[in-house]
């Protein structure tokens, strides 16, 4: 619309930003921008992998989840390859598997939360390669316990391969985390410095699982795909412990006062372990029209399409100022659909 | 082996660097990090696309060459597609070709030079959807006239897509490059900023096509995958016109340089439109000598493998210091390896 939102609260961003220790590695890393990056991404894999106690032999690096996805999704699918999701998971995943000719078999959600024994007989049933489940979810926010995803994972045929993405799981409780089994051949998880770390523009995801699991990508990623600076500043975002705890006790608090200001208007909202909340606008008509109203107040949130959940708003955290323009402009959004209702 | 080469002249990198108002771009970028970069690449595009005289919609990004490559492999080929190239081209294409079940075809080069006519030859009696080139040509650093090239498109059978790869176009003779021809549908022109630009690091390229053509990418690519810092990076270098002739002018006076060096030990090398230049050892086992001698001594450079190239070693541009270590580990080298002949 040609000029910027007055809150960013959209895309699940992580507007308190990254640690002021990443900026100061990327202005280091920016003057050897010449040469290319290290296609091993050696020193970060090796990183991540004393972060998760793993091997580097479990850890890949890629452009983002999503660039993650688009190489399972062309490892494990061919034409008609049935691949098991939730109705209303993340889009992209879905993108990819249509990309590359696969046919997704959808599980609607049970409620809020993705419905964890109807996607394992779904699995089960179409004898599935590929399983898609986010832990936490999006667009919901909600999570299992990591005993619920364990048994999940137990239930799952041994040829089906479990896509883990806890792009979250930073700002999941701790116990929604299941520990890390790289012997396990059917399980990929995939993670992100999008989120906590404030890094979405940069583009980092990275995978670990089981090593020759992990090693296929080798056969077909873009080798030379991580900018120098992205693994510069993904290092230094690793190390800088302090500011991640305090990001996430600032994404708690913020998610606790999206989830007031939509109880100051008598709604409810689903409690989050993600950057975001969902607020329960009662309909979908409802949600379309205040979606609307906060748009035109310059305020960007998304909203699922999704039936059963397409009567929520979704909306990022961010900055107490953004915030208390979300707040002002949503009393006001609702105020209005509430008097033309 | 545990330490920096004291001359990295191996990669085809920029040892010149990216101008000063790139990193300056880069820096104020920094603090954005947060946010996505745009998918559409839209204000990079709109430069690039006035830059060359098309419109934005003949214009695609992506995370360079490299990955271009890739999505016009996966647009292009199936199992056992036929795909012509040249005998010892850009192994990252074949690479690509032969991830996605193509099947290689390749031309021998005639002499130092890709062969046209066999290129052309070859894709009529292939009837090959794809055809690749590269225009000044890596690993010789040789060039076609742009009259050839035209001559050689008219060739091309309708039906196969040339891939034009021009990465190395800023340093080459301007009778080199044909005019943008954005109506004809079978051409695809691959650039980047990797070379000249001097930002290997950061991943971006693009490509510049009919508008359907180009448009094709949607429907397969990573639609986050540029990085935000990237975009401003490259929008920066574009408009920086004074920093890209003088770069230029300093390239052009160090492959004088690299030729008068092979010349004092009476070598000859290929006259080269690139970053790099390719210097005749006079026999593959002389050049794999030396090329030896240089990484004991810490300068880092390539040779071809291909019969035919593999006499010669590749030495790409850099800084005066690093020429000049060059200059001296090679004297010794090539005087090392003469005298255990």
């Amino acid at each position: 619309m040609g000029h910027p939102f007055r809150a960013r609260l959209g895309a699940n961003e992580n507007g308190f930003g990254p640690s002021p220790k990443v900026i100061q590695a990327m202005a280091e890393a920016a003057g050897e921008v010449w040469m290319y990056g290290d296609p091993e991404s050696h020193d970060l894999r090796a990183a991540l992998a004393r972060e998760h106690g793993v091997g580097i032999d479990n850890v890949m690096v890629g452009e983002g989840i999503d660039s993650l996805l688009g190489l399972i999704a062309r490892l494990y699918i061919q034409k008609d390859t049935p691949v098991v999701t939730s109705l209303g998971g993340y889009p992209t995943f879905n993108y990819h598997v249509a990309g590359f000719g696969g046919r997704l078999v959808t599980v609607p959600y049970d409620g809020v939360r993705e419905n964890l024994d109807g996607l394992a007989k779904a699995a089960a049933r179409e004898q599935a390669p590929l399983v898609y489940l986010a832990n936490p979810d999006n667009p919901t926010g909600t999570w299992w316990e990591a005993s619920d995803i364990q048994r999940f994972i137990e239930k799952l045929p041994e040829t089906s391969l479990l896509i883990l993405d806890e792009a979250y799981c930073e700002t999941a409780p701790s116990s929604a985390l299941p520990p890390f089994d790289t012997s396990r051949t059917n399980v990929v998880r995939l993670r992100t410095f999008s989120k906590a770390y404030a890094l979405a523009g940069l583009r980092c995801g990275y995978a670990i699982g089981e090593a020759e699991t992990v090693r296929a990508f080798d056969k077909i990623r873009n080798h030379f795909g991580m900018p120098r600076i992205t693994q510069a500043a993904c290092l230094a975002a690793l190390e800088d412990k302090d500011y991640l705890a305090a990001t996430v006790a600032k994404i708690k608090a913020c998610r606790e006062k999206i989830a007031g200001i939509a109880t100051a208007q008598g709604l409810n909202s689903i409690p989050s372990a993600t950057n975001f909340v969902a607020i329960d606008c009662g309909s979908k008509a409802m949600a379309e029209a205040i979606m609307q109203g906060l748009l035109e107040r310059s305020i960007f949130v998304r909203k699922p399409g999704t039936p059963g959940l397409d009567h929520y708003i979704r909306v990022s955290v961010g900055p107490d100022e953004e915030i208390a323009r979300f707040e002002k402009a949503f009393g006001e959004a609702v105020t209005t659909v509430r008097n033309q209702a």
